[in-house]
């Protein structure tokens, strides 16, 4: 991968909405109303893998990741937080926070791959994205 | 879930090879010879949730990940290192880390719920997961 801030990988820009930037990370909403699903790839550093971040980096998105993973659970009383890094079809390394509940489409399995995305309804935020935004003042 | 040190779920146990424990994790071989795929466990704070644990704790178990990530993939020659951690199944939280490449079961899909694990043969511990006993001085 090129070096270049701020750079998103074509699919990442594609499947995603904008919700704002952090110093270190894009902060994006997978644009699948299945489920509650966030999407952070790091800006400064544009690598494929968490250890070819700097312990600067790593230590903000992991951060960033938590801090979101702790308001959608208190925002939706989420039963579990999917939290990962996987990068097998989007090599540009991005951390996925996700909300799931027993009963959700796909539950228990993992939400990647499983059926078709459903659309956000256009130009509406859902609830615990505008509280994402505004706690992280993006 | 109590709080109980170096407490293990059931499953966790089951489906897992004790390799050793760092001053914060249980460091685990996945008994699946289908892929290169190590599970660390917080030991000092039994959670179900990365935002649940302390910073130090955090930080102790994704910088362990990090690491056995890098040397997965310096050892194998991954193409894809997944870091994941779910807990939609057991809920105690415990972080994924799987050297993944094209053309492995599965591939691109996630392993989770994928096929039956083949285990590992008895009483042989695969290379790399002597290297990472020894790097971390398990």
């Amino acid at each position: 991968m090129t070096n270049k801030p701020d750079q998103l990988a074509p699919r990442l820009e594609r499947d995603t909405l904008a919700l704002g930037k952090t110093t270190h990370c894009h902060i994006r909403l997978m644009n699948d109303s299945r489920w509650p699903w966030i999407i952070l790839v790091p800006r400064l550093e544009i690598v494929t893998e968490l250890h070819e971040l700097t312990a600067e980096s790593r230590s903000a998105l992991i951060d960033e990741a938590t801090l979101i993973g702790s308001f959608m659970q208190h925002e939706l009383g989420s039963e579990s937080i999917n939290t990962a890094m996987l990068g097998n079809v989007v090599t540009q390394l991005h951390c996925h926070v996700i909300s799931r509940n027993e009963g959700d489409p796909g539950w228990p399995a993992p939400v990647w791959g499983f059926g078709e995305a459903v659309p956000w309804p256009e130009n509406t935020l859902p609830g615990f994205a505008k509280t994402i935004t505004e706690r992280l003042n993006l």
